[in-house]
């Protein structure tokens, strides 16, 4: 989508470690005008999938799912990242290695908003090696919700997470995807 | 406002030590048509202020500051809590003490985000004891910034924090009053 390309372009900040800053407009500051068009375009794309919830985890993706949600007209969930290690029988769980933060997170759902007739679009702001997008399927799973599919706003497509997935079956739609980025010759999309 | 009553009455739950579930609307699951129902009346409210920026803290307050924020039509910032001990000067920080989970949390945002010039609307999903909101209006005087106001969802208004801080000047919005509630008598609304 070229308008968030051109935004990322102008706006994105590489950091050491393949580290793409983008918290002037998507995960600090969010400009909540680029996004709700973002969420339409989401809409565009799964508007015939009979989508009956949005599912997200905090905390960047809640923006992004909440502005698409409205065009769904279905409700958001997001996944909390659960802070101790008490299990409890009401939540649907899952591991997440972070690349990001390299740690691991618990992220749950209560089991009172995710049911075996869902029809599920799962949004984030990235997908890198996909962790996260993989226990956001496995809550689904656990479920018995049917995934239809997810919507990304950023893939860094070179770290491969995304393609794995895609061989799995899972349909992704990434808004923008990048093929390659260096400080030295900067960010290149693949569309 | 009464559509936002109806609801805290129909779906939420009352849980030991004054806590309000509300989380198959607000806090987990979002019912997004709901909530921009709720962002158009903030706007309503705040319209003639000549607001900015929009400022919460994540998680919660995310979707119901992007909401609200398409009304406004200026960007969302949301504070962070922060993880670790690490300070750094490129943040405003204060910190949070939490009444649900009884901890003390740092929230930051980065310099980059607020300014002198900036004219403030704070968005949050809830208000007790009014730690939150103190927290954030700190961020903002570290900046210089205005606060034109605080827009909250659900006031407990016998915990007295809205009350101090309206007493120090601070114009508040909630949208639900919550004068009492016990799971004897209920929840019992103030207008």
């Amino acid at each position: 989508m070229k308008l968030l390309e051109d935004k990322i372009l102008q706006d994105g900040k590489l950091l050491p470690g393949n580290i793409l800053r983008v918290d002037n407009f998507l995960n600090h500051q969010i400009d909540v005008a680029l996004i709700d068009r973002l969420g339409e375009e989401f809409y565009r794309l799964y508007r015939d999938c009979g989508v009956t919830k949005l599912l997200t985890v905090e905390a960047s993706g809640i923006g992004i799912a909440c502005l698409s949600a409205r065009y769904f007209n279905v409700p958001v969930v997001f996944a909390k990242k659960a802070k101790g290690l008490n299990s409890s029988d009401d939540c649907y769980r899952a591991e997440v290695a972070s690349f990001t933060h390299k740690n691991v997170n618990t992220v749950t759902v209560s089991r009172d908003y995710l049911h075996a007739d869902d029809r599920v679009l799962i949004i984030d702001d990235f997908l890198a090696d996909g962790n996260a997008l993989r226990g956001l399927c496995a809550l689904c799973t656990q479920a018995g919700a049917t995934v239809v599919g997810a919507g990304i706003v950023i893939e860094k497509a070179f770290q491969g997470g995304g393609d794995s997935l895609r061989a799995e079956g899972l349909r992704i739609e990434s808004l923008a995807m990048i093929q390659s980025m260096s400080t030295d010759t900067g960010i290149l999309f693949t569309h």
